[in-house]
Order: C-alpha cells, then sequence, then structure tokens
C-alpha cells in the first residue's frame, strides 16, 4: 500500500542535500569549528521527514515548491538543533547519533551548546529570506517559534526531563509526546501550507494531520527503542529504559503502543480524505502517514 | 553633557518591564519550571539598552512606537538567552548574574540550556506576531538573526573559547567583540529604524553608529571587569583574567582601552550628526552613546 512512499522520501532527502550544503556554506563569515560542528549535526545522514512534509504539503495546496524550501530547510536546522541539545550530558546524555559520535563527544560541550544555538537562529534568518510573499514567511515563522519553543518541543523537553524515572500515565506520556515531537512536525505541515498559499481551513486540516502523524511517529520510537538492533536504528538502543523514560510501551505495553500508533497513523490519513478518488499529492500525505508506523529505524 | 541620559535610560527600561513579563505569561502552555527559569533570566534588572535603542532609533527615522515594541522585546529575548548560555559551566561558568544566581545554578544546566533555547525561539515569534507591516517584519527578523548566529553572537562566543588563555593582539580582540557584542547592538539599531520604516541609507546609518556604540560597550565592559567591585558590577569582577580571556585592556592596558572607547562612541555619536542643530531624536543617540563609556556598570 505505502511500498512505495520509502523511496519517494530518499529521493525528497537526497533532493534536499546540496541546499542543506548550500545554506551551511553560506554561512562563511563563521569560525571553522562552529561551521565544522553545524555540518557535523545536519549531515550525518537522518531521514529528512520534516522537510519531506513541508515540500508535500506545498504541494497539497497547489503552492511552488521554491516558496516553500526555505520552510523545509528550516524545520530540519531545528530539529537538527534540538537533536544536539538533547543529546547534551545536561540532558539525555547521548554518546552516538545516526551511527555516530554526538555533536558534543566530537567538538566540546561548549560548541554543542552553541552549534545547536546557532542551527536554531539560522532556521528564522533561512526563512526570512525565502521567496514566499513576506506575509506567508511572516506567518510560517510565528508557526515555526510556537512549534519549537516553550509551549512545543522545548516545553516537551522539559517536561520529558521532569518526568524522568517517575511512573507516567497515557496522558502524561501523551503531553510529552505532543511537545517534543508532534508540534514540530504538525508545524512542518502548516509550515508547508501556509508558504504555498493555502486557504487557512486546508492548513488546519494538515496541522490535524501533522498532530496525529506526530504522535504515531514517537510511539513507533519508543517502540524501536525497545526492540531494534543499535546497528539498525544508529544509536544506543534500550535507553529510553535505561534512563527511567516515559514512553508508550512503558505505559501500556508494546501491543497496545503499535495498535495506537497504527490508529492514529489512520486517523492522519482519513483527515486528507477518503483513500479511493484522493489526488496523488494526497495520496503522498496518506502513504507517509502509514510509512511512520511501518519503518524500522 | 550626557547627564539626562542615564535617567531616560532608567526610564525606558521601567516602561520596558510590563511588556517583558506580558511576553513571559503569555506562555501559559509552558511547564510551570521552565517559565519561572525564562522569568528569572528576563526580569532580573538589566540595563535594558538595547531595546532603548531599538525604539530611539524607530523614532529617529520617524517611526510609531508600537510598530518597533516587538522588536525591542525580541533584541532583550535574545540578549537574556545569550547570557544564559554564555554563564553556563561548559561555557564561562559563573555562578552570579545582576547580583543574582545565575539559570543554571538555581534551575539546574538542563533548564539553563532549555530557558535559553526558549528566548531565543519567543524572539522571533514576538517579532512575527507585532503590528508592523509583514515586508518589515521579515527584514528585521533576517537582521536579528543574522546578528544572533553563526556569522555574529554565536561566532564571537566560539571565538571567544577558543581564544581562552591564549595571547591575543588587538585585530582577534576587536574581531571577538564585534560578534559577541557589536553585532546585536548594531543589529537593535538597524532594527528599529526597519520596523519604524526608515530608508535604506538611514537604516546603514544606524547600523554604523550601533557597531561603534557596541565595540565602546564591550571596551568598557573590560575596563569594568578589571576595576570594579562586585557589588556594584552585580557579578564577579576580575574574571576575565582569572579565565585568560582576551579583552582590551588585556591587549592594551587600561588607559589606552579606555582611550578607544571614547573615541569609538564620539565617532558613533557623529554618524547620527553634528552636535549643533541635531534634533531631539539624534541627540538621545548621541547621548546614549556617550553614556556607554560614562557608564560604572
Amino acid at each position: 500500500m505505502s511500498s512505495s512512499v520509502g523511496p519517494w522520501l530518499e529521493q525528497a532527502a537526497e533532493a534536499l542535500e546540496p541546499h542543506l550544503v548550500e545554506v551551511l556554506d553560506r554561512q562563511g563569515g563563521a569560525p571553522k569549528v562552529l561551521r565544522e560542528a553545524m555540518r557535523h549535526a545536519l549531515l550525518g545522514g537522518g531521514k529528512r521527514l520534516r522537510p519531506a512534509l513541508v515540500l508535500a504539503c506545498c504541494r497539497w495546496v497547489g503552492g511552488r515548491e521554491e516558496d516553500a524550501l526555505p520552510g523545509a530547510l528550516a524545520v530540519e536546522l531545528v530539529h537538527g538543533y534540538s537533536l544536539v541539545h538533547d543529546d547534551l550530558p545536561c540532558m539525555d546524555d547521548d554518546d552516538l547519533r545516526r551511527g555516530r559520535p554526538t555533536v558534543h563527544k566530537a567538538f566540546g560541550e561548549g560548541l554543542a551548546v552553541l552549534a545547536g544555538d546557532a542551527l536554531l537562529t539560522l532556521a528564522f534568518e533561512v526563512l526570512a529570506r525565502g521567496p514566499a510573499p513576506a506575509e506567508r514567511k511572516v506567518a510560517a515563522a510565528a508557526e515555526l517559534a510556537r512549534a519549537a519553543g516553550a509551549e512545543g518541543m522545548v516545553g516537551g523537553q522539559v517536561m520529558d526531563l521532569e518526568a524522568e524515572g517517575k511512573d507516567c500515565g497515557i496522558e502524561e506520556v501523551e503531553a510529552i509526546h505532543r511537545g517534543k515531537t508532534a508540534a514540530l512536525l504538525a508545524a512542518s505541515c502548516r509550515i508547508g501550507g501556509l508558504l504555498g498559499g493555502g486557504a487557512r481551513e486546508r492548513v488546519e486540516v494538515l496541522g490535524r494531520y501533522g498532530e496525529a502523524l506526530g504522535l504515531a511517529f514517537q510511539i513507533v520510537d519508543d517502540c524501536l527503542d525497545e526492540t531494534s538492533d543499535p546497528r539498525t536504528l544508529g544509536k544506543a538502543a534500550g535507553k529510553d529504559r535505561d534512563h527511567g523514560k516515559a514512553t508508550w510501551p512503558g505505559a501500556v505495553g508494546l501491543e497496545a503502543a503499535r495498535e495506537r500508533a497504527g490508529s492514529l497513523a489512520r486517523e492522519a490519513a482519513r483527515w486528507i480524505g477518503d483513500r479511493t478518488g484522493v489526488e496523488p499529492e494526497g495520496r503522498i500525505l496518506q502513504d507517509l502517514a502509514l510509512f511512520v508506523v511501518e519503518r524500522n529505524r
């Protein structure tokens, strides 16, 4: 059913890569070691799911890809920054990311904090300098900031740290996931719709779609952490449990967690429309939602 | 000569305070401890020089204060975030700021990193949601991001860390100061001009003014660090020397550093115009430049 979306996503990730490189190369006035740390953080692989969503959602509302591209780069920059800071010793304390040393392991803690800061800041610069009309860019910037900030990703990470070692119910786990993962995935979808000039109702639909997809994504992440081979995962497995993290399988067990992820993915797909008769731009979004729960890394 | 600008600046800082509180209070969906850490970082006093510059520069180009206010809040949010991250143990490792414990001392390192991240992100949200025309807001956001990012503040902080314990010449010290201090002060002036709808040439003049003022400001900071009573300064004195920091007095001696600051302040004032015949909006800017080198904290 969603068998073609894996290759589609790989192709989208490949097409994005030179643009990510270009954005980093344009920071020529930055100290060399800082640019290296930023490249290490951003160019070491990654599924590029968020930028793919921005572009696919822009197409779904009938927008132009060039208007959405800065949004695609911006959400990946924000995602990259969040991984660098989350991996710090004072946070999740991870040594390995995508099969390579984390930024603080390779460059030291001070540079890891600063490289993350620079990536986050760069996201807003890239967005502001894009070719879309100013009104759309301002709306996209507000969306990105809200999703990334204290009420979104940063808030989710704070709740995550606070919940460590505690016995968490499903509501608490879901609140953490909404902040730390679903907020940016939903924002990616809305930003694609906004930069593409989509009507308000269509942007709302994209937000609902992205929220359900985002929750499904994080549940699957939690499940993979429990069951995967670290070589496939590109990072240490079973770390959530070791750290006493609040996770879906921790709260309801693996099987119920997987069922919940599947039902959220189907909910996401339904926001886009019926399976029969959906236009190709919508089908890609539906397939992406299903792909999220079928992936193995 | 600049005797009235001290009280003027105090009044401007007082007028800004309720707006800063309101911006933080609007983050109602954020975890309580995160909001407390953000308040601790932002509301513990501070000269509020950057927002005062934004507002004064907006007035100088004939703009409306309400258009510039979000820019004023944004630069103070960025300044606040940078202090929180700079104080971290993996950076300058400071326990005291404005006479109170630093954020990581009061809330722990993880929360300090996250509160800084949230303040930086919030700056762009506040800017994006302001009442100025979208074109101006986009220009101001690009300006803020460039000044705060890898080629500006973050780059300056990286150079600062790299220079620790090394024997630095004046060029190196000045490059560090341009990034870590002058970039945001110059951007504050340009943002005020941009949000106020100033013509390109006037915004350029404001940038030159802010750059000279910013360099003067940091030289005076370095001098105060060497000579002040810690109670006046609100932070530990002599720390730069203890840390082997690259400073102006370290490179050329106290007296030459003070002379250089004075000459930069006069250069800044000259960018605004002759002393005689300058309009009141210009005189405030000139007085601010001179105030920067006469202050004792």
